[in-house]
């Protein structure tokens, strides 16, 4: 296993340390192992919190700050974060205008944060729970009932960060969030496993000509594996199930993200943005904003996730919302 | 070979265009592989061109934008730019202040870049280079003399130009450039080898157990060859040569920049923060401010890279300055 860590065991903590010297406006509770915004809880303000496991960075640590997550929830790596985290961010970030959790498909976070959820809602905090479920791949997987999770989650934080951060009332915000999920569809492929450091050998197992199409963010299996193909298929591949669940042509533009899954290098994502853009450019698909980059990753994976989001001006203008966060900046 | 591409020969292309379509702001000549700011030449402003082999994104296309760099001539992957392209960037970046190069130390970089300014001269354009030489892994190297030019360009780039937006002329401009060079240092480390996609087969052979110290960016070769190590001798291997080459105690603060590779994730890249930061402490030297991701990578290359730069209050105003560009946004 070839990895820049000391003990496995100790990834996250240590990267949480890292964190909190690296970037002095965020507070991280290392106790609980969670990320803050430095001025939280923002009084009169929705707060936003979000978690899940580790691996996937920079989400969601690396989404906190104004216009985003008012904190965020580390778990080991590819595992929840507990209830008692999650009830601890909650209370955290409340600033009297309660509490939007937002969390991804997967079985143990789901019940973690419903958990969280009503131990907050006993302290008469009140909370609104946001699913994100894009990943279009496969209708259940290996932690999931119903769709994953994936890339969504990003245009998630950041839009309804911003409707919180232009003083929205709680279901407003947490409507927004809704309303980003319901128009988001994702896919990825993986060219390589990623490995777990804990476990210390790749998670599956995959030969140096084969690409799996309709990855997981954990190494989940897909919809097929097949040899590896030129960008332009791999576009196909990816897009074809997306434009055929939802209707993106129209007059409201999308959202289009190109994402990295940790060991794909920037230039290779941009050849696929080409790609991608050229077949939504035949397919009658606006795009309208864009985003480039490895924002929900998978450890060492190689390979790469596309995610689009019909946006009506409404959601445009609050992705153009200022944000300061490690990862996402804009107009801050 | 795994890689999200088509044609290898198109690579550079493909992903300008990608480039083009991501980002309407910039100006994309595909002609002579340029990237511009959209409104280039900024009338009165000294205007700032890097450029260098493809395969370092986001370096240099990346850090196009206002309050960094006014173009990027992109090079084959690993292969510098000729010199058409560096005068062509010359001539549209000028808005009558003159023209700073900032050049990574490689033959054929500065080659080129010499012969461009000495043409641009002839047609009256001031120009002033700068050589990055930041690496004090080995003194001269596979397509070197003297040190390599790595970590530091980015934070030149950033800093001077803050200091051409701010107006300054273009001999400060310059020296700014060659204050943060002189002031900077760097080293790296490879877990794996890198592979260039017209040569489809890794650049050096590394056994899986086994690291790279003091690696360069094209994969040339670095100090020593040895077992794979925890992260905080990693730490130790790399910041024992950077700290004994340049006293970076005393009452300025540093700039530290935790460089990823290109296949490192961001998770092993704050452990690495994390080991880095305790060694500055011990040796008395005060972080003032941080750059945590992959700003100058090499492909698919796993490893990282850091870069210290010892920061008077002057260089401190400048790195804090507003940026936007695709890849570093602040106060934008």
């Amino acid at each position: 296993m070839k990895k820049l860590i000391n003990d496995p065991a100790d990834v996250v903590a240590e990267a949480l340390r890292g964190m909190a010297i690296a970037h002095p406006e965020l507070r991280v509770d290392h106790t609980h192992r969670i990320v803050y915004r430095g001025d939280a809880p923002v009084s009169g303000k929705v707060g936003l919190i979000s978690g899940g496991g580790s691996g996937h960075e920079p989400l969601h640590g690396g989404f906190v700050g104004p216009g985003m997550l008012d904190a965020a929830c580390a778990g080991e790596v590819f595992t929840s974060p507990v209830p008692d985290q999650m009830l601890e961010a909650t209370r955290g970030v409340n600033g009297g205008a309660g509490v939007v959790h937002i969390v991804k498909n997967y079985t143990g976070d789901v019940m973690n944060f419903e958990m969280a959820a009503e131990l907050a809602m006993a302290e008469d905090i009140p909370v609104e729970s946001v699913i994100v479920d894009d990943d279009v791949a496969v209708q259940d997987s290996t932690f999931t009932a119903g769709r994953r999770g994936v890339g969504a989650t990003v245009l998630v934080e950041k839009i309804a960060g911003a409707a919180a951060d232009q003083g929205r009332p709680l279901a407003d915000v947490a409507d927004v969030a809704r309303r980003v999920n319901a128009a988001a569809r994702s896919m990825g492929v993986a060219l390589t496993s990623c490995t777990v450091p804990a476990v210390g050998h790749p998670t599956f197992e995959l030969s140096d000509s084969e690409m799996e199409v309709g990855i997981g963010i954990h190494g989940e299996p897909g919809r097929e594996r097949m040899p590896i193909r030129p960008a332009r298929d791999v576009a196909e591949l990816i897009c074809e199930p997306i434009l055929a669940d939802l209707d993106f042509a129209g007059p409201d533009g999308a959202i289009l993200f190109v994402n990295g899954m940790g060991a794909t290098p920037l230039l290779e994502l941009y050849v696929m943005y080409a790609e991608v853009a050229a077949i939504l450019e035949k397919s009658g698909v606006q795009i309208a904003r864009s985003l480039v980059g490895p924002f929900i990753t998978s450890l060492d994976m190689a390979g790469c996730s596309v995610t689009l989001l019909r946006a009506d001006d409404d959601l445009l203008t609050l992705w153009d919302h200022p944000v300061n966060t490690p990862a996402l900046r804009k107009g801050c």
